[in-house]
């Protein structure tokens, strides 16, 4: 009935069974998205690489400057980040680097490291709004309703737990201007930023200024890269982060360091003591 | 005999519990190994950036050039490694970038991304004997020994299990002479690899060329990374083609696949069906 | 205006920062829920330490049982279920046993291991209708359509791809019914589970009969523990297999084993081979 | 030349790819260790189901016993051990409960986690001395000065931080006692482990006593498991007690909580507030 022997249909479905546009491997070659990889060595930089990897072509360098910007602004927040805190901790357990770095950016999902994810979906969504025609002012408040629908009240990319001002921002949105000014972006995304800043502010009677997440969120979403990689990328860059201190505290050779010192006891709220029933539970 | 209360006494214990000398973190202020996050922003590339947070200090930009050379030729080597298998597979069973980024980042340790650590211990050996004067050749052959007796006879970073020659090499070593020739490196490390490759060469009677692992580890050790950082470094490098494939595969869209086809059954090599002995085993 | 110092304040709010019900440790003293672990050990079985740890207190012996089998049926599904792959792929890499436990347990989320938590969540879904007196076949009518709403047309814990009948539904619904018989249990969500087999079998003119997922689910469920608690105890379940695994493929000694071997290649779907502009990337 | 044509000499190399002898699975069948599950499923323990997968083939009841104790023993020591602040910390950031279970999991390694396992190896040295005639004390001494030439003067297993008597060790050893008593066990490697507790007490002047990984790695011993084994066997423990307090962090709500109140500052250590160099790095 077919001339094709069951055992090479077999291997033509295990051929098939891992596909993928990244990377050719034979042996003696080695190709990313097309380019042998001995002319990317040296020619392309590393934020650049970055960008071929995950969207298939090479940025300009007015976008892979904007990308760096984000990429070097997120690498670290001290070491009351959980994330930091768990490198450190697992260093102390003996963990190798690698095992201290997985543990670590284990914890960087939708809360710890979504924020700015979220953000892009926000800014994603008023876009399509003004996209359709609609005034910006007027989309961004449809957007914030929506997003507060899904999310609550806070929202991702503005105001921060503990910087009046992120240090972070400016220099970014500066970064922003530049390449909008200089044609590399739209230069949408981060105005509409810049109204939400505003409206947040005049809601709530104070300034709720654009921090990381938001201003790392519009620099990725102004560069086209979906929501969902914005939180990859985020971990590119707190990687770093995340291995210094690692390495850091495996030098400073301390063992199995709790999250506190054992002088400040932590808080038994459950039950008194109390005692086994008399019969033995095991017997039945 | 104390002025200072208890409560004194145990914030300050707690104060010093957490002890880094990488970032500063005050309300509105950031600083990474003292400099503004602000001016680091747009100014410091990313390689230069992970040479900060990880050394100290900055980089001269011949330093960065050549680390960003071994950032970008280690991102990826496709779907048949356990890495980026794993990070692919835990696509398909719904895991977020970040948890499959963890959970395969996680086995870039002693044997997968140990190589290039071990092949910085093995050029560090090497280099302790020339710099006491002794002859590079001898040095190498003592080196060698040395490294059998703890490892075994592979020499992690030479020879290939699939590139007869790697790709890769060629490009980094020039990167690597280029910085020599212009100071930026001392160069010594690079002789030993290329010796290291002679003699096994000789051994042999055919090329064991220096492998991507080889080429890194003398471009690190050149830079004055400790091996440890090697495979720290190897993983921030990784970590893009592992994001990729990931975000790749969750494009894909399949749900939990497996290593292979199950058309491909895999070998049971056990105890034959079997009954459980007729006594109920709970009941004693 | 207070009498309390300042390092006072701070130590107070740091003793309240982690908070349990759990465990109580002091110098010389522990206690789980309240029973001193001094007579927990040798007293209580483990399947009844994971009831007491996760719920408060002690199971009746019936409950800790039908626990029990719970725990003893999803501990394997062999090598191409992907966490066991994974572990096995960790092993050869050269994690150790934590390690390739810790990878492979970290994919066992929404769609590897959730199937179980979705399908208590259907049945607590239909539970509620029949509660609020509801038909039986109405109220799982109006759960299907519920569920596919969210989840799309496959019902988690009916059916499976690749076992006609699960040979461990029959075992594990027959202590259900020995627990319901014996008074430990209500019994009701398991008759809800069946008329679920019933109803996707009219509709899809076959058997669609519950597999694993959906008689733990039923057990978890009957047993009182919250849907999201399914996955837990579904992977201290799975937990011995990776281990059994990870440990198996240690002993067998292969190093870097990717998923499929290499006389398989996978496929390459991308950019056909090119070359990077002439104009160095980097110069601008 | 063959008669085997390339593509069946391909699947029969991809058939022995992955072997085991764990769990053989079949359509409709499922067997661990030649056991089908539907006999396993209500009729063995939970212990023996372990015991089984990790061993190949059932203890015996009094065997299970003991390894039962061992398991209930071990799953929690309270959030100030590493792996269960991980475990919490990880669930503030949003993990789901097997992402924060994997990251704690990850870190119970050579020093959080491998306390037993060196203690095994302890035991298992001085065993060795005793079986080839060499008197108690003697080999213990031996035994110890091996140890301390590889790990140090800190004898796993023994005394205790925390606690000046570890509750959990004099019921674990009356468990073994009863057990050696009824022929289940050799009871040769408890009486290695109380020598090894007198020597050292009659060294420090103080006693040292047997912990709960001394205590349970002599269980472990007594009952044929390899070293390596015995972290597997307390991961299993442990992740009773990690999931547990995931669970009760997810309920308590807190979002990205830090090791400790930001009351209380982390101390930076490093270089004061400088500024970049004028020139700009990224120009060369």
């Amino acid at each position: 009935m077919t001339d094709m022997s069951d055992a090479e249909r077999i291997v033509g479905e295990a051929e098939r069974w891992w596909t993928t546009s990244i990377i050719d491997v034979q042996p003696g070659r080695i190709a990313m998205r097309g380019y042998p990889i001995e002319e990317l060595i040296g020619r392309v930089t590393f934020p650049q690489m970055i960008w071929l990897m995950t969207r298939g072509d090479l940025p300009t360098p007015g976008q892979a400057r904007l990308l760096e910007g984000a990429l070097v602004a997120s690498v670290d927040h001290g070491p009351h980040a959980p994330s930091i805190a768990i490198a450190r901790m697992a260093a102390t357990c003996g963990a190798e680097l690698n095992n201290a770095m997985a543990s670590a950016i284990n914890v960087l999902g939708g809360v710890h490291g979504g924020a700015g994810q979220q953000c892009m979906e926000l800014y994603a969504a008023v876009r399509r709004r003004t996209a359709a025609g609609e005034d910006l002012r007027a989309a961004v408040l449809a957007g914030l309703d929506g997003y507060a629908a899904i999310h609550g009240p806070i929202i991702g990319g503005f105001g921060h737990r503990w910087h009046p001002v992120d240090p972070r921002t400016a220099p970014l949105l500066a970064l922003i201007d530049e390449a909008a000014a200089a044609g590399e972006i739209a230069g949408d995304t981060v105005a509409i930023a810049r109204e939400i800043e505003a409206v947040l502010g005049e809601r709530k009677g104070k300034p709720i200024p654009i921090n990381i997440d938001g201003a790392t969120a519009a620099i990725f979403a102004e560069l086209g890269f979906a929501p969902e990689m914005g939180r990859g990328l985020f971990i590119l860059s707190r990687s770093v982060g995340i291995l210094a201190h690692a390495r850091e505290q495996m030098e400073q050779g301390a063992r199995i360091k709790g999250p506190m010192p054992k002088s400040i006891p932590y808080t038994y709220a459950g039950e008194p003591r109390r005692s086994l029933p008399a019969d033995d539970r095991r017997s039945s």
